[in-house]
């Protein structure tokens, strides 16, 4: 018998990516978000959704163009600050010491210390709530050449992402491999 | 100097969850997607998208409802074969082994064996290309007595989800807190 915990959001886990944008004075600003996910494989795109309070908001409803940067396990204390200071009040990428890159795909910067990055531009915008959902269509994936093995392909290993546990409001790593995708032994269930 | 890796859904972390739904004729039917996330915090919303290919999406535009519901480490084979057959060949649920539960908000059953569910009623329905994206509102979060805490809270620790990576095809597990949310010690970055 289950128990009731009321309507929330309290799922895991949920992503920590790192939305770059411009705002329109052409500053680049970036801030942390959990409301997100992949959402189409044919176009690429990720849904990202923000509150219309946020300076990032602002961005994208004028330059229709972000960037999605993954951060580090070592970079937990950047991805925080970057989720609780606003882009309104000060130079958070000067104060993160972190580098925009202008995306020569989509009018947007990309923070050259994350190893992984997706260029989009805004494809829909769908008003929810408190929040309004962006799709962006991924023009390119960019990664470090570092955390590549030797077809190309990103090392997650390397990468060392991290989940975000709502409520709780903890980080929590992700870690090794525990199985392949449609090859296990359903055998075994 | 970062690489370009085209145009695709290669991005860490996304979520493993299972989208329970009844079909038109009331068999309840199961699917594992990962195209998922939270996408607004008042009214609570999750967005979910599915391929209209899949059994799962007709039930979807049928019913108006869907739960969440979020497997464990140990249950991977089981999300795995979820994401792999079809309801409309087979029962996956009884291949599976799982037992549908009718919800008492929503027209759609939950998954007694997966410890953290959510209720959730279709409010959007967005055409992207491939994938269409439900925003479904969260009317209730259900969780087992045996992962929630003394105050209620579930422990992630005790629920044990696990991530996807897409291209790569592997699963890899949560793990420890690394660091307590909006709360890191800013001045070490």
């Amino acid at each position: 018998m289950k128990r009731s915990l009321g309507a929330k959001t309290l799922i895991y886990p949920v992503p920590v990516w790192v939305i770059a944008s411009y705002d329109q004075a052409g500053k680049p600003n970036a801030m942390t978000a959990s409301w997100a996910g992949v959402c189409c494989s044919k176009p690429p795109c990720v849904a990202v959704s923000l509150r219309k309070a946020t300076y990032t908001y602002g961005c994208l409803m004028h330059r229709r163009a972000f960037t999605v940067n993954v951060p580090s396990q070592e970079q937990v204390a950047i991805a925080d600050y970057l989720g609780v200071a606003s882009g309104r009040r000060e130079d958070k990428l000067a104060a993160a010491g972190l580098t925009a890159v202008r995306s020569s795909l989509v009018d947007a910067p990309y923070l050259e210390e994350f190893a992984l990055i997706l260029e989009c531009r805004v494809i829909h915008v769908l008003e929810i709530g408190l929040h309004t959902l962006f799709v962006g269509e991924i023009l390119d994936v960019k990664a470090d050449p570092a955390v590549l093995d030797e077809r190309g392909m990103p090392i997650v290993e390397k990468i060392r992402p991290f989940v975000y546990a709502p409520e709780l409001q903890r980080y929590h790593r992700v870690a090794e491999v525990i199985a392949k995708a449609f090859d296990v032994d359903h055998g075994t269930r």
